[in-house]
């Protein structure tokens, strides 16, 4: 495929992804919502299944729509990062800025479907939740760690797809997520993908929201640069340990 | 298949549709049920399984059961809406009354299952809610920005549906619609489909509901026109973006 | 297969249906438990996936698990209950008793999971209500609607399977099972299998439960006509509807 | 395959089985996660998701990730306990030592995730529960019946797999373990794994938790001998069992 249907196929699956990612979160923590504090696995279901159809769109390029995942490939040392598409930098540096302005494109359309409900009183910390992660415990170290195992699971698992019979296709990345979210989402909001937290810190920056406060910028190498960890050291290790 | 034999279908695959989700809002949102209360992520996984077993049930037609992916299919120039069913005026007029009429039995049927619950003292906007969707803040234009956005995301995505292999079939539309429902239906309550907001909304005119009021005509037409824009929006999309 | 083997098939797929059953309901409603009101969800999530281990258990004889089911097949003319079991009066008569054998036994068992519990105070309908089903309003006239009802919808679908590719085996009815509790479960707790009700009932009459009361035999009849009737409905419509 | 890479693979596995799984009670009972009280069917999904990931990391071993398991491919009379490996009672020791090792180790990296909120006042018994099983009513024997009976379910369903066509994989298996979750947990917490809970009471008592009790040793043989127990019954009546 050219580079251009490459950028094309990871922005639109990346911008599907966050379009249901910040919408769960609107529709849970935005006032007069129907899923106004409709619960932490809500919030699961809806990243989740934002991954599954993501993944469905962006299929042409093999559907990575996270740089974690893109860095974890190349670090596992394999040829290709999707069918057809050589490990070079010149394609990983496509693969990443297109899943960058994916999400926040995506994002800035979950702002529209919910822009009657951002035109709401609610705090700003709130309005800025939909679009990027912020821990609960502030703790950069710690932060960072916990970004760290989050996407080593994501990645780890990821590489570890294809060693079963009985494959459910994009379901089963879904799945993970929705686990994820369940077991390691609790202190920092599971970002475990740059361009998920980044576009739309970006896109939120932009926006004209109404009673917009900081966009946390002090924050916003966490979810980048934990994730990028994490997704390095899941490839470098998944080789060693693909036995059978 | 006949002409009849297409009626029936995609007439009963969106009567189960509707009788699995009008039932289950039903449950969470009528007194004295024992889902009241519920939550969002019970509507969400009840209208998923009402998906799924209207998938099943409608298999004959490439079960539609959805106007917005009969417009859909047209807009993407398909030449088949279904197996050996050719894209024409007629077939698209057969498939979308069906839609219409099963959706309006469906959702009379779930009528009969509550009938008791319905005899209860509730407000009448809640009986409405039952048949037909309403906004959380009432404003035509942003509501339908928001039933575009959740129609276009089922069409685009059900379009690109068969890019993976590990086909897991209906069950792929159903995980679908509970992440729009879980990521989109917080303003609107998700219609994303003339038939299920139009045919129950008749339904709800016409039965001899308790203490029912306002059939709520002047919302009527953004759950129809918003998600068939979107579905055209989608079909006239995806082929474009259909790399690989 | 054998008669015996026929029956022992049925009467540990009823069996395990009904250990998870009945257990989650005890996990939700009996004081003390981790699960102690956790939701409508949950509940159908605890039948579905009793029904999912239940129909990988009883393979040999087609796992139907139930009455309704048994019924249905008979009523569509099929030539086999099961791989190899032919349509006749004596092997239904051995389905049936097997059901109800097993799920007597396997509310039994699930009594001793939560004995301790059982042991606490509570009321007596609620120490009932975790081996049968009851009306949230009594009124068996459309309470009895509510069953035909809700079978109909099982046993229809279930006859519709097969239809597609991708086939997920004994997920397929586990989530319809989870999506008929979710929609149609709210006014009579969805028996949808006169097995399910009766033999656990009979087991509450049985067992030594402290602070039991009456086993009320005035409603029992309702969810073993009621899904006999929708079961067989749905087994003289589905042939009538297969097209394609 | 060769000792060691048997161990890896079990180690990793049960590690990620553990990891999500101490991650999802970390969430749902710590203070300040944004999962905070978010639900027993959060639990599930964490547990369940849990061994999804897990099996997809120790499929070189088969997956056992549970003594139970192992113990009752043993009892059931086979000849290898994963591809290649035959049923000596080394190569069962090694699985056993892989898996209280891997569990121990996947417990503490989920202590590294949610270090933060360990740091929060808690009641000891809460910071416990994220590491290992304790009774909601203690009765070391019924404790040890529910034990039994949680794990008989797991790993006599585990040996029915297989028999219907509709491979899932590894998702057969998280399903079956959300089931018995939402079923048969609420009196116990479900270790049906002696790993999952005898690792991470070891980890319990060796890190240093800040306000950390008891390790409660005295509960601690109940979720090891009654997981054994119900694995051994399992493997030795699905063999008899198993007709067609």
């Amino acid at each position: 495929m050219s580079t251009g249907e490459l950028f094309v196929s990871e922005m639109l699956g990346t911008g599907m992804l966050l379009l249901l990612g910040a919408g769960v979160v609107a529709n849970v923590i935005l006032p007069k919502n129907k899923g106004f504090n409709g619960g932490w696995l809500l919030i699961n279901f809806g990243w989740g299944l934002g991954v599954f159809s993501g993944v469905y769109v962006a299929f042409a390029s093999g559907a990575h729509i996270n740089p974690a995942v893109t860095f974890g490939i190349w670090a596992s040392g394999a040829e290709e990062f999707g069918p057809g598409i050589p490990v070079t930098l010149a394609n990983g540096a496509i693969y990443i800025s297109a899943q960058i302005v994916g999400a926040a494109l995506g994002s800035a359309i979950a702002f529209l479907a919910y822009k009657k409900h951002f035109d709401e009183e609610a705090p700003a910390p709130i309005k800025l939740a939909v679009f990027s992660t912020g821990p609960e415990i502030r703790s950069y170290g710690w932060n960072f760690v916990t970004e760290v195992i989050g996407t080593f699971v994501l990645v780890f698992v990821v590489l570890n797809f294809g060693n079963w019979p009985g494959d459910i296709g994009p379901l089963a990345v879904a799945l993970l997520v929705v686990g994820i979210g369940a077991s390691l989402g609790g202190p920092t909001g599971y970002a475990i993908n740059p361009a998920r937290d980044l576009g739309p810190r970006i896109a939120h920056a932009l926006l004209p929201i109404k009673g917009k406060g900081s966009s946390d910028w002090g924050y916003s190498w966490v979810p980048v640069l934990g994730p990028i960890v994490g997704g390095v050291l899941a490839g470098l290790l998944a080789p060693v340990v693909a036995f059978g």
